[in-house]
């Protein structure tokens, strides 16, 4: 039987996707990368995934899983080549449990992460993965790119946030690994290991992740900082002040507040003109278990302090939940901004919190040495590291020429991040955008290591080649 | 060269023992295991730890890693045939750096745990793993097991604190990961493959840990129940009265505080008598960062309605950090009063939290049924689904024959932890204790996953034999 005809056997005609009706899978949603594929299988279960697995594998097709679609490094588009299968998980889109005693969830890959959200907000809980792609990525996509988002600070990456994984393996065997223990030492660590490998080990199909209790309360601020440095300091105060209750602190430059405020006539600043020639603002969030009373009482202690020593320039402090979803919107709608504005050249990037400033500042002028008059678009989760580092065109210069310099500006803003101790990918994974910057960064003996374990688990080199790891040399 | 002339090449004369010397090394602190080895190497730095797992592979040699060796699996004691080398890594004791900015502590797999804590509080700040033997036990030992304690609840496991890793790999290598990053996607997840793998992959020679701001304030108190669903409905009324505030959630049987209390003249019953009559008992702690009275109104508010519905029959609130103190010690002297009262037989196993309480008496009422009389000691971290479920001899009987229905008793109670989805290991690891069950608690497909690891990232199947896998079958 050749391969087209056992996967339709498989998981029914309507789910095997040709010609148009595959076309959205090909590429992805920035529309950076276009792929070809034989099909695209839309599998009903775990049990067909494995057995899709067993087919591509029996015939030697390569394998791209996908999720949502919505990922920032072509990690689930397929090559040109034409000869693999994508495999779509949304069907797989069934919450499996809602624990409210062992406080946990188990899932299916393709529901999305709002989908899990509301399931859990639903039993009076909190899944506090939360990103700009919620209302469309998948878990499964979180899952493979361990994703972060804006609540990493307190909760921790996706990784943190799963106890269990049901795997189909490279082989097409099913991992039942569902369990929701919070203390199991029992072997090697499989599940940490499938999550971040973005589909190039195997196919995550279910998980069973952490729930908590939902806040009681939510306070949220804006700051303005003369520099960056002094939001690092509000940073430390932050943590110190509120332990656990600090769930955001987002770092924005005011040429980002300005773009937001330009490019969308209903967001307005949030400050008066004194507050607007800030360099730096801070998205300031904590979350409290007690009462709206006692959150209101301790953030104004600590950013109240803040302001008395001179180190917070202006604050607005929301008043009601409307206010803060607006304070919110701002920092959301940046790349929304950014799109409208033109095409960039993005960096996802972390950095050691003491070493922030000083990486910016040098690597501003770096660039401005290098590509005079460059923008500077820098927001990001200054809790977690974690800065989106972009660069645009010079105003009123040849955009179209500005990204052709893509790899030279990639190399110089990356080669700092490396100097500083830095990662080149804090949250948005490998993919097929920066598969060939790792050997730049990384150790041969980190680099030997993971094409050890990809040997191991994907014995065939059928998993999403192309994506992360070089298969050239396996 | 021989094999001996080479590590002493490497690390001097004085660190390669052998004889009497090495005696210390050869047997775990329990007593349970005792082997033998070619030679004790104790390198002084990871280069020498790298040139030592170099000579060994030269000479197809067996390495068995060691730290404080106070594991509780016979992982770190050599086996009996004597053709292996223990490599004991006390000498690397230096806490590297210590960054309060990152909130991050990079120390020698060689630290004891408290040294490590000792670090941190020097610095104002908490490094949260806690466990009974953290003044001998090291970090490096505390990595390859992924430890609990009795902090996990708040903060996690071992593998939850830990941010980066230097490794020495079977080949000899260094893999230089020691990084302070929070978000960091670039590639498989070695970090926690490594962490967890008991030295059976290759050896942690030093970490990047998290720190943590240290609380203000504690508040402890130990609660008397009627029965351990009431336990449990107060850790649910605690981690939402609480939320991350909760630090600490330690259930105790009647039976232990009672062995406790006699053994230990100096230890009091906290309760007057009708509180010494209940079958459960809860030390339960929380940790504020806000103020002593922030924490005692709070603490009084959840533990007082408790009471008031009637869910909590005695509390007994810590007035002072010495009563606090006290309430920790009858907890920790638990496992001391177990070893004065004779030899038992020991399951360290997880449970979801929701059907504790049932496992508990159904596996009791079994355990009676096939072996009369016997007695149940049973304590462990509630918060985590972590028992300490261990079954001494009845009364008065002969011990030693007892003991030797270990393999029996063992097949029971696992067997009924594996049938309420629990794990038979939650936070002791594998070693040699526990290496035969694996197989019949893991299904086939993890266990083969396990084994392309192992021949993955120890190719020479040298890294400590005998542990965690049974490398016969590789």
């Amino acid at each position: 039987m050749n391969l087209l005809a056992a996967l339709q056997d498989i998981v029914g005609t309507d789910h095997v996707l040709t010609g148009t009706a595959a076309q959205p899978y090909l590429t992805d949603w920035r529309g950076r990368y276009t792929g070809q594929a034989l099909a695209v299988v839309r599998p009903g279960s775990a049990e067909q995934v494995a057995q899709v697995v067993r087919a591509c594998v029996a015939h030697q097709v390569p394998m791209v899983p996908q999720g949502g679609n919505t990922g920032l490094c072509g990690g689930a588009t397929p090559d040109g080549q034409g000869n693999s299968v994508v495999i779509a998980l949304t069907r797989l889109n069934r919450v499996l449990q809602v624990d409210t005693a062992d406080d946990t969830i188990t899932v299916q890959a393709g529901c999305t992460l709002r989908e899990v959200q509301q399931a859990a907000l639903e039993a009076d809980r909190l899944f506090p993965l939360s990103l700009a792609a919620e209302g469309s990525c998948t878990i499964g996509g979180n899952l493979a790119t361990n994703a972060g988002g804006t609540q990493v600070l307190r909760y921790g990456n996706t990784r943190d946030l799963t106890l269990g994984l049901e795997v189909v393996t490279a082989d097409g065997e099913i991992w039942h690994g569902l369990r929701g223990l919070r203390k199991d030492n029992t072997g090697y660590d499989l599940r940490d290991l499938y999550i971040g490998s973005e589909g190039t080990l195997g196919i995550i199909t279910a998980a069973t992740l952490k729930l908590y209790p939902q806040p009681i309360a939510r306070c949220t601020a804006m700051l303005a900082f003369n520099d960056m440095p002094a939001a690092a300091r509000m940073l430390a105060r932050a943590r110190k002040g509120f332990g656990a209750a600090l769930t955001g602190f987002e770092l924005i430059s005011h040429y980002c507040l300005d773009s937001v405020t330009r490019q969308f006539e209903q967001l307005k600043w949030p400050f008066d003109e004194s507050g607007r020639q800030c360099p730096w603002y801070a998205l300031l969030e904590i979350s409290d278990s007690e009462s709206v009373e006692h959150a209101r009482e301790r953030f104004e202690a600590v950013v109240g302090q803040a302001i008395e020593d001179g180190e917070v320039v202006d604050a607005v402090i929301a008043a009601s939940i409307a206010q803060s979803n607006e304070l919110w919107h701002l920092r959301e709608s940046i790349p929304l901004a950014e799109k409208q504005m033109g095409k960039n050249i993005k960096h996802d990037v972390s950095i050691p919190v003491s070493r922030m400033a000083d990486f910016v500042e040098q690597t501003n002028a770096h660039l401005q040495a290098a590509f005079a008059g460059v923008r500077h678009i820098v927001f990001g989760h200054l809790g977690d590291g974690n800065l989106h580092y972009n660069v645009a065109a010079p105003a009123g210069s040849d955009e179209t020429a500005f990204l052709r310099l893509q790899p030279q500006v990639h190399r110089l803003v990356h080669d700092s991040v490396h100097a500083f101790g830095g990662s080149i990918s804090a949250e948005h994974g490998v993919g097929q955008l920066k598969k060939d910057l790792l050997p730049l960064y990384k150790s041969d003996v980190e680099l030997a290591l993971m094409r050890r374990i990809k040997r191991a688990l994907d014995p065939h080199v059928l998993m999403n080649p192309g994506k992360v790891i070089n298969t050239a040399d396996i």
